[in-house]
């Protein structure tokens, strides 16, 4: 053997040499070109801005050998139809929020946030260590997608809302914008839920065809407006503690990817991950306060509300998981997990977090 | 042009284009090998196995051309001089505590936590968009040192106690095993901080030597076995609520690394920083209730102790300040944004991380 593999070396010369190098390296390194569909508008350059970080970041990891041109909502495809786009191959990978496609699965919101979940610390801990990311994986195969974490908006706001919630009573016949499974614990106590597109919200905001709209937090909140057409500003959005997003891959496309381009896809997406939760955070005090300053009156949901809302989403999980068995197995790793995260976070974290509070609101800071 | 291009091409022929395809590929994706000191032992998996997962990364998304091997405290250097092999180039990089070297310069501890500082996210959001890591690497300067965010512990407990401390006045000649500037701030309430090594708290704390010693969390702490030779244990760590770590690498090195290769090791390195935040949220738990179940009593500090110490540090960086323009100069930066990060983390996030807790503490989760 060892002998026949020189002689057909030598034989087919220096030419021949450089042909057989060339596929090694096309091999290691080729030049890729992918397209990438965002679920969010330019305008929202945190939350749309983590793809196109992670798009620099690979690029320039590869000396743009591996290159993916992110494209904003619309353009490609509706904002709301990524996954669909990504398991047809119309496109690579897209930047989105799979509990945008809980009307397919409820399953779906597990990998983004349920309503009373997991803050944005433990969403990634259950993710990279509780099972959670396997969990997805697998059941995305359906999808034919592989998912990678990529982003967290952090825990959001409660929403703009005409009037003030008072009461459990106060959110009977609410017609409030808001998205997917919280709609759907909403609902149980009489909401009203709307799903309206993102440029539509301020518009019936406005002419009051709803009373009460969700987006995410101050700095996005702020661009979009909603102070100029509703006061009461509510915290927290509880249906969204830790939302995290995920990069969707083709799975074929995943799979024909050379090992190092999928390790530093990996990486990027990391990469974005921590950009994403650290610009949000840096960005929304300064728009919090301007909101304050212009009129805006912050309000925490009353804790009888919160309350009843929590109740109502235990119910929903249940009868979810009593007739939807993916939902189920998800649900039954996820729910003690949540429990030792809390277990844990409230000794070290939130008493720490809890005492610099009470120093800022004693003008202490 | 064109056609000159073509005859030189052509002169050259087949064999000579191979002689020039080999160099553009060795300078895009040379082979290089680095060694990388880390400042923890190989049993703390989490804190040591970060710049593991780091280097695994790198050596994947190059189809390992690029080679970074860890060593542990003491195989190469130290422990606590990794800045200095880092500095005299006798190792490529390092992964360490920057407030290891606060002997040096105390404007080391902002990299990575000061008592009563950012919690994980805010220590990130400060690095990435506040204005902190340019500050560092300003600093780092001094040292030839190039730093990327890899890692974080969050926050950390606040150690083992013989005995109970029920007022300020118990810290009075408390023999503290506590490092750095912590121990300074604890000094002015007459605690006697030691510095003593990860491996020898142990033998000190039993045949007491020391009174007290505090470490990391409860699955670092539950591996050196504390918990058998002092039972009290208190939170949370206050002097550093979200300490983060730095790979530090050689400036030199760092300039002479393809920028595609330096691109991989941020990537990588936010990757691992992701990985070690979710590695310690998800163990701390079970630990802590392994711990509990066995005897220690967990126990926060005294509310007015928090008090006494927060005026301490207070204190502390205002002398400080006032000595050392390079201090001063980060401290000015950092201390409005701290206040910053309180006013939005108190909103959505720490009313909901605070609702949760009372539901698991009224056993609903």
């Amino acid at each position: 053997m060892q002998r026949r593999r020189f002689l057909k070396s030598a034989g087919l010369g220096a030419a021949a040499a450089t042909t057989l190098a060339a596929p090694a390296i096309a091999q290691s390194m080729p030049e890729i070109k992918w397209r990438c569909a965002s679920s969010f508008p330019k305008s929202l350059d945190t939350i749309y801005g983590a793809a196109e970080f992670m798009a620099k970041r690979v690029a320039a990891a590869t000396d743009n050998k591996f290159q993916i041109q992110v494209f904003a909502a619309g353009e490609l495809v509706p904002g709301l139809q990524v996954l669909d786009a990504v398991q047809n191959n119309t496109v690579e990978c897209g930047h989105t929020a799979p509990y945008y496609y809980v009307g397919k699965d409820p399953t779906f919101a597990f990998a983004t946030a349920i309503p009373f979940g997991l803050n944005t610390r433990g969403q990634m801990a259950w993710m990279y260590f509780g099972g959670g990311r396997e969990l997805i994986n697998e059941f995305y195969k359906d999808y034919s997608v592989y998912g990678i974490t990529c982003g967290n908006t952090n825990a959001q706001m409660g929403g703009w809302f005409r009037k003030e919630i008072k009461t459990v009573d106060d959110l009977k016949g609410l017609k409030f914008r808001i998205g997917g499974f919280a709609g759907q614990v909403l609902a149980k106590l009489g909401v009203v839920a709307q799903q309206i597109a993102g440029g539509d919200i301020y518009p019936a905001l406005e002419k009051g065809t709803i009373d009460a709209a969700e987006w995410v937090g101050p700095y996005d909140d702020q661009k979009l407006g909603f102070n100029k057409v509703a006061q009461h500003y509510y915290y927290p959005g509880w249906w969204e503690g830790g939302p995290q997003l995920d990069l969707m891959v083709n799975m074929g496309q995943w799979e024909k990817l050379p090992k190092s381009y999928q390790n530093i896809l990996e990486a990027a997406s990391a990469d974005a991950h921590c950009w994403m939760i650290a610009k949000y955070d840096a960005q929304n005090p300064k728009a919090l306060r301007e909101l304050v300053a212009g009129g805006t009156k912050l309000l925490p949901f009353p804790q009888p509300v919160m309350e009843a809302c929590y109740a109502a989403a235990n119910e929903l999980y249940d009868e979810t998981a009593a007739k939807n068995a993916k939902f189920k197995k998800v649900y039954d790793n996820w729910k003690p997990f949540r429990a030792e995260q809390a277990l844990w976070f409230q000794v070290a974290d939130n008493t720490f977090d809890n005492f610099m509070i009470r120093q800022y609101r004693a003008n202490k800071l």
